[in-house]
């Protein structure tokens, strides 16, 4: 019974994910649904992303946090539409709570819509939610096991961003373990080696994702 | 519907969780229930844990992961007994998962059962296994802000372990502002900084749970 449930829910969330990526390739949108343990830099991310290409884009962000709008109070500075989705202790962001609030935003002036799901490494990766592709981010101190224990996303995900790389020497990291998982998941996935906080290796992640937005408008 | 099942799962579990509990109350074992972000240091506190404690008490150990034996496997060198739940995709461990594999233990000779969680600060905070207490981790690198953002486990928790407190110095953590957040939803919880891989603050701990085992015999 359960699983026929959970197989509802998710036929449900399927359809509903169907509908917004359909509106949003109507509009030329691209959403880029952004998960990560919490803590991994996805808000820093979206901080860097806006600093860069906010000129050269319009960008708009969907929060998704269990609770606190502290992620997007980061964000206000870049004047951009953000609309906070609470989760109130739901573990992941769900096609149905992405419909509702695309209403608030003018789809005709936006390029590219970053959804911060809830920071966890699991449940999001199991919700479509209308959007383009899924990022992962990872970071380094979060260990270098990750791609093995937690396939799902990394086979999912369209790109991987490792972060935190200049904690490296400070951590038992272990580069070529961590690269040699990631291919035994997903072959083919471009992995960026990041530093959020010192700016390292950005310029191809901002390459990579502006050629994204320009395709798809 | 949604919440009727969700009430359900919830009821059986706690009805499960109940009687494991007084299984193990009847026998004098303590289970502790660990709960972090993916990457956050259960094993490695588990690791030192067993190093220190090992000869002092009977130790054994369910480790719970989504995929792959690799935390078991870093533990076995302390021959102690280990199961291992493979949730196949779910993100969190419940109370007849635990039940089903305590048969596996013999608990006349068990002064303690540490249950490492699947790597998740949201979904496993909500499922009672019929522990004596959560244990919540979580690490100087995931950012200060988590009790904010994710107040159940922090909420839940018996004590909060706040790891690699070696790499505060190469962050932007601040200390007063993670303890300000953690009083906020949990005012009297014990908090023990620590670093599992230099061994720093690791004594408090030891004495702590050495304390918490000996009352539950």
């Amino acid at each position: 019974m359960e699983i026929k449930i959970m197989k509802n829910i998710l036929d449900r969330n399927q359809n509903k994910a169907n509908e917004v990526r359909n509106l949003l390739t109507s509009k030329g949108v691209l959403m880029v649904n952004i998960i990560s343990s919490p803590g991994a830099g996805k808000t820093t991310l979206l901080e860097r992303t806006c600093e860069e290409l906010g000129g050269k884009f319009r960008i708009g962000v969907i929060e998704g946090d269990i609770t606190t709008d502290r992620d997007a109070q980061r964000l206000k500075k870049y004047d951009i539409p953000i609309v906070v989705i609470n989760t109130e202790g739901g573990c992941h962001l769900d096609s149905h709570s992405i419909s509702k609030v695309l209403d608030s935003f003018d789809l005709r002036n936006l390029d590219v819509l970053f959804v911060e799901n809830v920071g966890n490494l699991i449940c999001p990766s199991q919700f479509d939610l209308g959007e383009a592709f899924k990022l992962a981010i990872v970071s380094t101190t979060e260990g270098d096991d990750k791609p093995g224990k937690y396939p799902m996303l990394f086979r999912e995900a369209r790109a991987v961003l490792l972060n935190k790389i200049d904690l490296i020497p400070y951590t038992n990291f272990n580069s070529g373990s961590f690269k040699s998982d990631l291919k035994k998941v997903n072959a083919q996935v471009p992995l960026f080696e990041i530093s959020c906080t010192k700016g390292d290796g950005l310029k191809e992640w901002y390459e990579w994702i502006s050629e994204k937005i320009i395709i798809s408008r």
